[in-house]
């Protein structure tokens, strides 16, 4: 089986860091090991600690992002309850879907794309609809690059709206305050700024959160992704729910043991030097950044290729000639531009040089139009 | 990072084969790459020669195998059906549980721990209820080690009513014939007698089971489990969906590589032989079997210890002294009964002999009862 070595510089997954590799391929032990719950639980207080918050419930769901997110909904929506969504992209979008599928009623504020959801039209929409279960937003949405601020959405901890945050992009990305946002349930993925290989989901919950789902009167839809029984198997209990993904845990704890050697703080500032300086290259090359200044994510870029340029036919060469992955838009976005990733081990001055000298080389050799 | 080393021979996970391993540790690809793609259509064909059929939705479920059940339950099964469901242990009563999660009314059809599901009497239960939706059974029960008959269902294949198999345990390790049996959808996990680590649940689906998908009225209430759009993924479209666990999927690939080098039945006959050596051999050592004889899974052997044998304290000596895992048992034999996993990489006469001389000595030491 031959695997091509790829520089992955497109919205997901990044490449792993290579203490993770390692980590992956070491041989196996059982799920109710007690070695292995050791690392479970140091993986979920490693995970306290990216996520800054002091919640207990916090674990990584067994599946990739998406999963997070369902998690989320099955648990703390039940049929005919009200929740209000910022839309502003594709996961905006998925967040409506999910919450339909769980019965709910969805009330949509929306921004264009490109734009940042406006906190207070999600306070305002609360202030209208009192009674909604919860306000739920993108943090940083992967379809567009653009991080929506989550902080004056703390004004809802003094509502019964419990607040939902996506930040699959966003973890050790930039900062993410779980606590001091008063965030009451946030969904991340493993294969974005962490660093790890898709297939885990980090959660965490607050108390008022992990409260709303005991007081369920309707069990949530999804078994498998039950946290009060998932809560049981990671939480004292050690119960058997479903067999732990064992390897992608390892991985995950290797994964954020190499983020918190290096510090939290200083992988936001990786992010955002790499990021930053990229952006502002591609703009001197003719592209134009598609998401909104001051709001702009410096670990997922969208920009949009010089006048006449073939986007498909470009990214197939980056990926035959040189073995690099950059992503395509979405939406809105679909068929002008492209999504780069400067994301975990992936978010270093080298690979910002090596993606830049291709888009030079190709102008150079007239393959891509300059302006 | 310390990570003991074990002999996996408990209920599950098994050892993962080196290749597979060396496979998780490769460095990763983007989800929409060429020759990521190329690889999963790879593993879901050779998943169609594990599987033994034919049918085009045949595919790798992004979570355990208990994703797996739950993925045919959420798309086969609308609010209101009947389903019938075998229950002789731990994961029948899943089946229920998760079927009432859809909205199921569920007819249960029971035999004892210890023993198989009557066919006839799931026959006789759908020709009471014609209406039902689906038939579901346990093929290989690892709550008991107990194997029961699917290919009597066929005769299901003449109603109305599909036929939904569990073989998380069974598959590689014992005869798996979906498309003789007339199986309608069927889900197993990796972590078993494939070889792989925990994380994905493979699935097939017959032609009529997409159908009945196709034609439902209502979409399925997991978003993340939508074999419609999962299917557009995985299929021509290449649409995307979720971003695949990566890793996960190129480990899958190896395991069924290394399995189809050896030969299907090769593995069946591998399992056969060590199974029933262990199997022989407990019971001069004073166990006692507690499966049905002739419905005794070779992968998986459940046994009564020896009578004043303190089961929890043994298995933590056998873990501890020559890292050994074998599995407690679970409900009727809670704290009397151990079990046994010989499955996958672990299936081999060195398994059996070093388990046994493990509990030869503790014999001899006195810390465990001869009879």
């Amino acid at each position: 089986m031959t695997i091509p070595d790829r520089l992955l510089l497109g919205p997901g997954p990044s490449n792993a860091y290579p203490e993770v590799l390692a980590a992956l391929g070491r041989p196996l032990v059982g799920h109710l090991d007690p070695e292995f719950l050791r690392i479970l639980d140091e993986t979920s207080d490693r995970l306290r600690t990216v996520f800054r918050t002091e919640n207990a419930l916090t674990l990584p769901i067994s599946g990739t992002g998406s999963a997070g997110m369902e998690a989320c909904f099955v648990n703390l929506v039940e049929p005919g309850d009200t929740v209000i969504i910022g839309v502003n992209g594709v996961f905006g979008e998925r967040m409506c879907e999910v919450a339909r599928r769980c019965g709910a009623e969805v009330i949509r504020v929306e921004a264009a794309w490109g734009e940042p959801i406006d906190p207070q039209a999600l306070l305002d929409a609360q202030a209208a609809a009192p009674h909604a279960r919860l306000v739920a937003v993108v943090h940083a949405e992967t379809s567009t690059g653009v991080r929506s601020d989550v902080a004056p959405l703390r004004a809802l901890g003094d509502t019964d709206t419990l607040l939902l945050v996506d930040t699959v992009t966003g973890l050790a990305g930039i900062p993410v305050e779980i606590d001091a946002w008063g965030v009451d349930a946030c969904y991340s993925g493993t294969q974005k700024c962490l660093g790890v290989p898709p297939g885990l989901a980090p959660v965490t919950f607050s108390d008022r959160a992990v409260e709303r789902i005991r007081s369920r009167v309707t069990p949530p839809q999804s078994w498998y992704l039950d946290l009060g029984l998932i809560g049981d198997y990671v939480g004292a209990a050690r119960k058997y729910h479903h067999t732990a993904p064992i390897s992608m845990v390892v991985a995950l704890h290797a994964g954020l043991g190499v983020l918190l050697d290096e510090g939290l703080e200083a992988s936001w500032a990786r992010h955002a030097a790499v990021g930053g300086r990229l952006q502002a290259e591609l703009e001197t090359l003719g592209f134009t950044l598609l998401a909104r200044d001051g709001h702009r994510l410096p670990q997922l870029t969208t920009a949009r290729l010089p006048e006449g340029a073939d986007e498909a036919a470009l990214r197939r060469t980056m990926l035959e000639r040189w073995g690099i992955e950059v992503g395509g838009g979405l939406g809105a976005f679909a068929g002008t531009a492209w999504r780069f990733g400067l994301m975990g081990h992936g978010a270093r001055e080298r690979s910002v040089t090596t993606v830049l000298g291709a888009i030079r080389e190709l102008q150079a050799s007239g393959e891509m139009p300059t302006a």
